[in-house]
């Protein structure tokens, strides 16, 4: 039987803001491609950082559509949920957001020089709950 | 400084062997979604079930181009990998390929009737290593 519950925007808000990595789709050289990258939520949007590449290009071009996905799978139990945030991606450029971007406790995961901020702000946000069998039929 | 380390392609299909669960980045309405599959590896493809839903609209649609991405990401030490393909993905319908897929370790996941089978080709393929940061600096 399925075993799929959708979660509704609160959940999936407050099961962002438990997380601290996730996983980016971007267009690079006209491919796609997924990029696991460090985030913290400040105020209902998502914040990168990250270095020249092509997250940075992506949210230069202005206001590129991306998918942004943060999940807690358990491959042992098979549950587990996950969280889509489709939305815009900028640059933070203004220097009142970029020192407040400072201050979240967004740790340059993979070491390096990473300066610079993007902002995902969502349109759409869904996200789903795997229930373990033993729930699911009772 | 920075940590991450390149992985060969071979270092890259043998993760891949090591994993059940992935991501893969789809077209649905015409916006970009990451939606995590169950996948196995097969002669050097990827192997999803799948039910009527994006996946298999964008495997009909013939040849879409799409990225799929596995990691083993710990937050707590910041360390792990993780790896990319970017292929073709196509529906599996020769009913010999449909058979044999049926014998691989794709348990439907979510539950639910999961009668379909789609396939990435890989086109490219690419991996990194996050290192601790007591290794890095050694």
């Amino acid at each position: 039987m399925e075993r799929i519950q959708s979660l509704s925007s609160e959940e999936c808000l407050q099961l962002l803001s438990t997380g601290s990595v996730g996983r980016i789709a971007v267009t690079r050289d006209a491919l796609p491609v997924i990029l696991p990258v460090n985030y913290a939520v400040d105020g209902g949007s998502i914040l990168i950082r990250t270095t020249e590449g092509a997250i940075l290009r992506a949210a230069r071009a202005g206001g590129a559509v991306v998918a942004f996905e943060v999940d807690n799978l358990d491959e042992r139990t098979m549950t587990g949920w996950s969280v889509l945030v489709t939305g815009t991606l900028r640059e933070v450029t203004a220097v009142s957001a970029v020192l407040r971007a400072e201050q979240l406790p967004l740790v340059p995961w993979a070491g390096g020089e990473r300066r610079h901020f993007v902002r995902i702000t969502p349109g759409l946000l869904s996200g789903r709950r795997i229930l373990a069998q033993e729930v699911a039929a009772s």
